[in-house]
């Protein structure tokens, strides 16, 4: 079985691995007081500034309810895209934390101002909840990229109406690869508060990071991740991973790769007769609409998502699945001519 | 000051009054354990059948959550229409309880069973909130009636899906009043399994029941009342509200009272040109788009809700806020004249 | 059956019920936005100084319950005697909005200094939650009076631990007849943050205030009690008692009958051989060990709780129950010697 | 510095590295759909039977609270030690779920039977939170072992008053080793239904088990795992050190030095006077009050937790801190000759 379904199917980087056995000499404090905790910390400082904290956690979903509790009371409530993770794919952990989510149609994925607006026509009183955070995902659940204006106009947006910006960046590394730009450029400078910073769809092992650009919102973050579960142990073993992935370039080199793969799987795709390709190849993932036969056929062989819920689920032109092909930093270009093989096969 | 923005702001019918003042005699059991109590659960068995039972709370957003508390494990949701109260008029509680709401488009508050398909397209595993429940509000918030059909049409899509139905009844009398039917024919016999059952709205002092026509959520209903901080001590006045209501017929006097209010209200507003009624006026509610400085003079004298979240709200004919307007148990047709004289001269 | 298990068997009082009558005239403004309600809270701000906000609810739970939401963030808990009524009779409540309770020993129901100071030992970062509020029953759950000074050294106490101090009033009117004071000399004026009004348990048909004196608290307070389904819609019904239980000195007249009542019994009680007085009657509470048989006897008309948790429960004198007799304020001397007579015979 | 402050100061066994290197190879399934925590999860079977169900999380806090949760309902709680780690440091993570914890006395962390018994002597019918749970600490905070007729009494007082039982195994090797039995003999076949089996204590780099033997348990430990925020994408790096932990008998290995090493040290310090070992050593924890001077030396070179919270912290022998030394699969004599040399020269 050959894997496409996500890019974490893929092992760790083995830079990564390295790092990691360098971290495992002698005893170090616990629960995040040892040095590679606070070097991995301190690069996030340098990278974002001296008032940036870092929050090392286990995994994304727990790096994004972390984050929209601290910047939520329980009566105040988070924005984001139908589609959005937070509202579909982590089985209701925020509303679980008690906070509501406020779903609002989307463009691939992406949000605009306008989309939020309705949630500000009345002073509603004490009956219903206040949206206080808007949530995007960069780059989105469906593969596109917000531009830096578009997530400008959001944060200006968000202040003008006293919300907080929150980015989901499970997959932050391939949109910096892909905008060509830094990581601060895309993020703080526009007006992110606070965001989740991934790691483990682009070569870790496993760890993520809260990083939080707003002081307040940092106030009382190491009690919350205490509470929600995420404070490790034995933390060296995340904070080794970034401190590499940071340092090293590792993080580009890996999402460089993974958006060339879904790219040239893209180019070969589009000269298929019968496969249409359901929105803009911008990072590592590929989005395509398969006939009913020859996704069958491929699926014995190949590891991918079913998808279903783009925008023209209701009126596909191709009578089949849409398919979710993801790419990753192992991914090779003999994979993907196996891979392209393999459907013009089963076409 | 004239009130129309809520049927509540009306007080108690003088019979219910009187109920309340007889029920004061002595001491008895309390916390549910009086006689008052056991005979309003009695009469709700003879009206529903044997296996009902009927658990008395204070307000209808708590009988709402309750009733899906009862109906829903952590990691289920409520399928429900976007404009329903319990996705919008509640504050969060039913998220702060930490249940999901899935809300699904809705025509003048009404849902089909194709607007919840999307929900089971794939079995996504634990990735996914799955949906247990759905709530339907009889008549909606926009003041409209499901037919039986409509409601037997969603009961058998949740049998087949294995979901529970759930009834907002906060103004079931109204529309049992306008279907012309007893409760048990809107509600349980169409496959209702839990519900709402409202009573304020209609001239009580305050008091709603749960009503479970589903034995297996009755289970530890009496734990999550307790718990929901709606278990009365004194609740003989509940009760006796309840028994004077149901046994007298003053459910319907006041709905049929309050309902005719209403179409005599919406016949004289027809007639107004720059008036605009934006949903049929099935209960005791009209929903009509005023000019706007005509809007601004009745505001003057006549409280009246600011509604604008209707089906036209985006391109509407009259320019001017689309106002909603309730009758109650005790508007008068000298009231309505009233209220439509200075419409008029407003105008 | 005569009621001695709690002092919600009775009714309301006339007066209260005349209040209520009196408020149903004409339609006013709901959920709170009524001329009695306004006129309820600025009784409260005559009584305990402009900065006091009053916030009406249903039930006791719900008043202890939302003052503590109100004053702990999700990581903060509160310290209470470990027979608190939060802490044992309110199913969960606490914790079912993610709050911790720290139970502490007591004495009769009250608790010093000196018995919360466990938690102040050590800092154990965030792997523990942080005590942020104190919460005493005045009178206690035993029957029993916190004097001034009492009250005064906890206050100090938290105010040096930076810790809120809440009092749950459920019996604060039993509690100010007992100490001849006015309320305000014996909550706010002795450092109370925050405190639960009782009202139910002296008289009224149902309702209870949650008055916030320190400013700091009541900011999200509207917010916190919609979410926590205790904003009413035809509030009025229990301002309007408020008003007659403040303004006519009934609350003093109830509480103090209900006390004398008490101290009736307890002397009739003193008497009886067999019969143990476990805790002294300081208010509208009589708690006494009766040998088995006679509580067996007394029990079939009067309807008495069962207790058996206060502090001699381990080493009983008497071989036999500990009861709890209520009095309340429509207890009269003809029941005590009816309930006195009763009991000698038993046994 | 030296680390005696916790057993997870240490990194991991290098076997348990080299698994995790072994582990990289290639693209798997995510979400633990891959061929090690398939074998991890047989692997568990085999031990403790085929009905057995095992899943994977990140850290010990979250096995307790899922394990908890999955056993509760809202209205339920969970009996344990007041010194238990669920009740003392996991900053509230199980209230903050919702549910409800009874702290009971105990003797060095470990409860008997009738330490629970106060909660079973009324039925307070809606009113209480059901105890429907035990949880204990094998081996116990306070470095304690259970034997197995007392886990034995335990779970048929569990049975006989419907109450499941939960075992924090933390440090179950530990405990296993110094029993000198298997897992299976002192967990699953002495009655316990739920189980954290730790890992990150001794030797893995992270990751910990929930076990669970009663089937009724596991229904839906799926959703609220991921929900819980503990459903690891690349979970085979969890798995595959668990597979050489449980294989190789890594796990008696590193356990069996951890609690030598634990013995020697205690040895030396019995003969120190002015120290005090406060509880009996039986696995890898010290726990002794010293001088405050010597205390104070100690701490500058050697990293020790400050316990004080024992069983004679009121009236303690010796005027000093009670410190706690924990051992871990890497100490090695020469570590314990250097710290005892260094005790000796501070007394």
């Amino acid at each position: 079985m050959k894997y496409y379904a996500s890019d974490n199917n893929s092992g760790a980087h083995p830079d990564v691995l390295k790092a990691v056995l360098a971290a495992n000499e002698g005893n170090v404090g616990s629960y995040g007081s040892d040095p590679y905790t606070r070097k991995a910390e301190d690069l996030f400082k340098q990278m974002f500034g001296a008032d940036t904290r870092a929050y090392f956690v286990f995994l994304g979903t727990a790096a994004n309810v972390l984050a929209l509790k601290a910047s939520l009371k329980p009566h105040e409530g988070v924005i984001c895209a139908s589609c959005g993770h937070i509202n579909t794919d982590e089985c209701g952990a925020i509303e679980s934390v008690g906070r509501k989510i406020f779903p609002v149609p989307h463009q691939n994925g992406k949000i605009r101002p306008s989309d939020c607006a309705e949630y500000f026509r009345h002073d509603a009183g004490a009956h219903r909840v206040l949206p206080r955070i808007v949530s995007i995902t960069q780059s989105t659940e469906l593969g596109i990229l917000y531009s830096n204006d578009e997530v400008r106009a959001l944060s200006e947006f968000c202040r003008e109406h006293k919300l907080y910006l929150h980015m989901d960046g499970a997959r932050i590394a391939n949109a910096a690869a892909a905008l060509g730009q830094d990581f601060r450029a895309i993020t703080k400078d526009l007006g992110v508060d606070i965001m989740s910073f991934g790691g483990t769809k682009n070569g870790l092992m496993f760890g993520e990071a809260v990083l939080v650009f707003n002081p307040a919102l940092a106030q009382d973050f190491d009690f919350y991740r205490k509470q929600g579960m995420q404070l490790g142990s034995k933390m060296r073993y995340i904070s080794a991973q970034f401190i590499t992935y940071l340092e090293s370039g590792l993080w580009l080199k890996n999402a460089t790769q993974a958006n060339a793969m879904a790219k040239l799987l893209a180019e070969k795709m589009q000269a298929m007769p019968g496969v249409k390709i359901t929105t803009p190849v911008q990072v590592n993932a590929v989005f395509a609409r398969v006939p009913e036969q020859a996704a069958q056929k491929l699926l014995r062989d190949f590891s991918i998502a079913m998808w279903d819920e783009g925008p023209d689920a209701t009126e596909p032109l191709v009578k089949g699945p849409e398919l979710r092909f993801m790419t990753s930093f192992n991914t090779t270009r003999e994979d993907i001519e196996e891979l392209a093989a393999a459907l013009s096969k089963a076409l």
